[in-house]
């Protein structure tokens, strides 16, 4: 029997902003297991902004996507046949099966999947506040950012797969989260569900002053750490109100990504607030990932850790619904229903 | 007997680049000393670019000079009176005596006044690479670079008093040495006489693709830290080259001290390199300056840390001399020689 498998290739690299002409879908059939492979089907596929750079072929942090390869993505589904004893058919784990229905694992690698426990959190939750997203946040709050107890933090992006758990994960410890978000709906979700102290809508400011009087307001004695997701004017207006010693966790510069180089305006309050501004990616601190797994799991098991998601139906959604996430047009984490 | 003071106060604000007009030479009379305070006869005053950051009224990160007081600096000098049994008539000491020729210090205060040894090192010395710009050096390199053998460092400003000992700590810690400086007679200096690999001469290249070739030219390796004295387009040339995991450490931005803000050019390699950019305030570290002071005075009195110096002659040159240190005109630390 052949099953076949609809998948997206990268059909070729965009100059600007990406359009379904960079995609191209194809029918394949599955081929049979070799030993050690498994079978999964994915349920859920990620969309994440760090796929636009890999559509390019510059210098960047990853190796580039290759043309004419299946996308990369993460993926969540279930075992449906295995050629490896530590997987059976039924077990639910992630992967980075890419944007396509079905993929092939070989397990004798170890890292590739990860049987996880679909009974205390949904499954599509690994692929955000239980995942990478959620670890990215984790990481850039505890170990860059590192704040104390009564620090305010802010976050851009806020209502956002990573941007959402950074503000929660403040408020954990004791601090004052702002979240900064495109538009009044998403303020309301990071602020009412959220739990933040306060959400600023950057649209609605048309120019920098006020963008920094709104942050000035909503941040009373200032800002200690921030978690930047966007970069551009939202970064400078943060600098502008940051304490002396501040940390600004470098995870996103979404603005950016479609070749324009986009500058910081005031570099020199490094200097004269003493700040520390670093980049991470979340891939390169895998020893840490267990201990965030876990926290991360427990509190999405208990409620103490909300997150929203936009879910595009079926495969053939996947190049619309990742052009509308680098639009900002979903709300929370962004996923492609496969099954 | 009154003894006449000759002594600069800050008559105005400067606008842009300071003139002439905004100091103000008068003489006052040295009072008698009272309980626990020593007179001091300064021999050298020192003249740091810091100095004009703090002729603002605007947030800086130390309190800013008031008018018509006596202008801030360090001095080294010697004890020519005292009445506080821990000084005695003779000794040399380095202090923050200011713009003027004798400064009267309440040593019951502790840390106001320090004692040196002059005979292993030349007094002159305490202003610079054994003094608050060798530990600068020191400090940002082994605190915030923390250099590996092997690694490449290049800081900007090599031939001033801070640079021209980030390089050579460097070297001495088994790093390639880069420098970067204004004109071909310091760049000499940075190589011939304090060691360094390769010095660029920024102001050979017209345009920042030129500046940028150079640098890739003479760190064939990268960069893999980077001390900042100058900021703007020198800084955006460095970052074109940092590896990953870079580390910068912002200490002077002197480009933008007359007010103009100079942006960074593309912050977005901070998180494509993931590199760590941190700015520091060198008097906020105190506890660190005895162990930088040790290696530095250890190496200039064995002679395997060299420094030059710009001497302007007497009281009254102080702000030609400071204004020429400004537009870089100094070659090496710039003192004023005052008896």
């Amino acid at each position: 029997m052949t099953r076949p498998n609809l998948q997206w290739l990268l059909a070729s690299r965009p100059g600007g902003e990406p359009t379904p002409a960079n995609f191209r879908l194809v029918t394949s059939s599955v081929p049979a297991l070799k030993d050690g492979e498994v079978l999964v089907r994915h349920h859920y596929l990620s969309l994440d902004p760090y796929m636009r750079g890999r559509m390019n072929d510059g210098k960047n942090y990853a190796a580039p996507q290759p043309l004419d390869a299946v996308m990369i993505g993460g993926t969540v589904g279930e075992v449906i046949e295995s050629q490896h004893d530590a997987f059976r058919v039924g077990d639910t784990v992630v992967g980075a099966g890419g944007w396509q229905q079905y993929s092939i694992v070989n397990v004798s690698q170890p890292g590739l999947l990860r049987k996880v426990d679909a009974s205390r959190v949904p499954l599509s939750a690994y692929l955000g506040a239980v995942g990478m997203p959620g670890v990215t946040a984790w990481y850039g709050l505890t170990q860059i950012i590192e704040p104390k107890a009564g620090e305010t933090v802010t976050v851009s992006a806020a209502s956002g797969a990573v941007g959402g758990v950074v503000g929660q994960l403040a408020k954990a410890r004791g601090c004052r989260a702002v979240g900064i978000a495109g538009g009044r709906d998403k303020c309301d979700v990071v602020v009412r569900e959220f739990g933040f102290d306060a959400c600023i809508d950057y649209k609605a400011h048309k120019n920098p002053a006020s963008l920094q009087a709104a942050l000035a307001a909503a941040c009373p004695n200032g800002i200690d750490g921030h978690f930047e997701n966007v970069g551009g004017v939202v970064l400078d207006a943060v600098m502008q109100q940051a304490n002396a010693f501040a940390r600004i966790a470098m995870c996103g510069m979404i603005a950016g990504y479609n070749g324009e180089p986009i500058p910081m305006a005031e570099p020199r309050l490094i200097l004269t607030q003493r700040m520390k501004v670093q980049g991470f990616i979340i891939s390169e601190h895998l020893p840490l990932w267990p201990q965030a797994l876990a926290e991360l799991g427990e509190r999405v098991a208990r409620g103490t850790l909300k997150y929203r998601e936009t879910v595009a139906q079926g495969i053939e959604s996947a190049p619309e619904a990742f052009i509308g996430l680098l639009k900002g047009r979903n709300l929370g984490k962004q996923l492609v229903k496969l099954a």
